[in-house]
């Protein structure tokens, strides 16, 4: 067995296609810890994993504090509102004071792009990007992947839409990384404005209609459309979004059978996907957040637990 | 022994006189472990209680945290401020988001009355009602009738008050139906605003002076006044409401010697009660928080601990 | 060996030299667990310890956190914003109603200063004061002498000097009562407008020029500068306080090749302290974070760990 020899997590890109296999091995043995009666190892007991979290989140938050617990480790919720942790302190020190107390993992999210890669760079402790600005999440990416396989059997050779605002979407971003990596060939879709000019140097294909997006495609990921993420208004009105780039069972008439469809949450319902499709047959949109909790425990396993061939990020 | 055989706890109505029972037995032998040295039973190991709060609460959050951790539980606590988990995204979304997570349990407060039960419905996990809008906070209730139990020896045949405001009072509501199934004779008082126009289909009988509430009874419940739960101002000042219906030494003087003196927290002293009742020898407001945590450990015992005899709720 | 008889740490006035040193051997011997593989001992289990935080901190709250699991003991954390805990009830009945739920030591931080104190005279639960006001924060104080004892190998002797507002620190404020009792030199330097009137009183010497409070000093310890604890303006503005009483490069001129430089954080670079002086061979201030966790575990277990001597305060 190849050994996981990063210390940190914080771009898809720094995974070869062995470590992604080894996370998702990793992750597919760590599933059925959740589904006993008694879900807990005591794997990570006496570890401390901090959970530092500048953007609101508890989703991805919750699911690493499960991770974590379920693998015996103490964890430790930190927010950016209402601390004095940051006033008038920078990132570094923050990091480097929260070092001090001896953790043995940060999962960070940030809205700054390469807020985590800063972290990493000055600090000993193992980092996890849990989200920074537009830039990567690639936890989301390894769960993702880690769905895809274990509904289609493997990555190689699937085609993939990822449907939404592409230019500001963190998990568009990691996916295509990772899915590309892993030999599935992945074609973007979402109105003009939300496309980046220079996508196609990704090396993925661009369509405009949602139709052509889902013909003859095995996975179709969604993206959520979050305002909040956006310096200006993209598209008119979240009606207008709706039936032009919502997924709903007219367009997934265009479908094959066995179609998956993803999301990563929190859905908007009637905007960028509609409630039959959300509820259907073809949605693995629940077993993802399940897997999400076997790919981080996969992680924190991989990164902090038992001797490790080497420390090389 | 009777097996308890329900999986949620989300309505008084749901209990028989017999679960009841079976309840404060099981909270009745709990009570030591919170007072021992080593406060802390393996019992629930490996199990994932949630707590998920959309209004603000510490004490019941705390309250259960603590129940569920001394009985070897994994707590989340989960708010909705500031929450990215339900931005635009349904409870039931949220909830079968939280359930693929795998916990055992849910501990739910929610503003809009029925927010549990809707959630009880579609998922398979616990659930606990831990406050629904005005609707109901069965917790609260099981814990003031392990207090008189504890206290008066039985709950047949009891002379109970509750004086307050009735209409807008899950705990009053919660109370009634728990204390008239166990054979307790109910009153209530407040202001005419404050009574709701169908009380009397409850069981219940009305005063609306409060020397008459007291009077001859075993027990008097006092709520807390919640501007926050009203839509409109239903007494002139916190000063009319005191003098016309705080309880206080002179109004105590028509009670019996053995009453004993109850409210849910937090007090507005000098409002609903003044300090030297709610400081005195009847008062037994701290041991209904202390009767709390024995009462939650129950629940949780109860509903996800060792093997359940059926699945019926 | 002196058996620690204390039931609260309130004031550092209520600690003798030989509590002080007991503190401080016990922090040194468990200093090491959080170096290790398995940061964890099983000491505390089954004890509860409640964090109260009515002012926001993070990095305080954080080190007592990690200090009790790393003892083993649950924590449970209440912060005031949007708590209904506090929502119009007494300081003393939400402690009453905390101390029902049966932990075993509260830390409590509150903007009042002997907010701690009122608590520990109506409570039999042990109580940290994690800071009250503008009065004391002994656990800091601690972690202060235990870092400089740790790095000049005594207390006794030292010549020590204090920069900033020390009319509103109660960092100051414990240190100096700790530094004195343990036979240390100290001195006080900042804007006339932040010295108290009375400071002589304390037994300090005041001096107006940062490089005379530097010379010959064996440790000088900075203050934050916290405008959200003053009432007015102290002084005329941030760069006037940065070039006048603010530590770089060239008052560190006047200061001994052995002097260290300590932070209670978080640090305002470029106001208290240049980022030359807060990174430099002399800095301590990261030190004082790691000791901070093992001053808080000693306090714990020497507060509610094992069978004490008595129970006096």
């Amino acid at each position: 067995m190849k050994n996981f020899t990063h210390r940190n997590l914080l771009s898809m890109n720094d995974l070869s296609v062995e470590d992604i296999s080894l996370i998702l091995d990793t992750a597919e043995s760590l599933k059925t810890i959740s589904r006993r009666d008694i879900k807990k190892v005591p794997t990570l007991r006496g570890k401390s994993v901090v959970n530092f979290f500048y953007e609101p989140s508890t989703r991805t938050r919750t699911s690493f504090e499960i991770a974590a617990k379920r693998l015996s480790a103490d964890t430790f919720s930190l927010s950016a509102s209402g601390s004095s942790f940051v006033k008038g302190e920078t990132l570094l020190d923050t990091g480097k004071n929260l070092q001090a107390m001896r953790p043995d993992l940060i999962v960070i999210r940030h809205s700054s792009s390469g807020a985590p890669h800063l972290l990493a760079r000055s600090l000993d402790v193992s980092i996890i990007n849990a989200g920074d600005g537009i830039n990567e999440h690639p936890s989301q990416s390894l769960l993702d992947l880690y769905t895809i396989r274990e509904k289609k059997g493997t990555l190689q050779g699937l085609q993939i839409s990822i449907i939404g605002d592409i230019a500001h979407s963190r998990v568009a971003r990691s996916d295509i990384i990772g899915l590309k990596k892993c030999g599935s060939k992945v074609t973007v879709c979402g109105p003009p404005t939300m496309i980046p000019m220079d996508i196609e140097d990704m090396g993925v294909d661009v369509v405009y209609d949602p139709r052509e997006a889902v013909r003859g495609k095995d996975v179709v990921i969604l993206l959520r459309i979050q305002l909040e993420r956006q310096n200006k208004t993209l598209f008119p009105s979240l009606r207008e979004y709706a039936s032009f780039y919502g997924l709903n069972t007219d367009v997934m008439k265009n479908a094959k059978k066995d179609v998956i469809i993803m999301h990563p949450g929190p859905m908007n319902r009637g905007v960028e996907i509609s409630s039959d499709v959300a509820d259907g047959a073809s949605s693995v949109i629940l077993e993802q957040v399940e897997n999400g909790v076997a790919v981080r425990m996969a992680l924190l396993y991989l990164l902090i637990g038992g001797a490790k061939g080497g420390n090389v990020n």
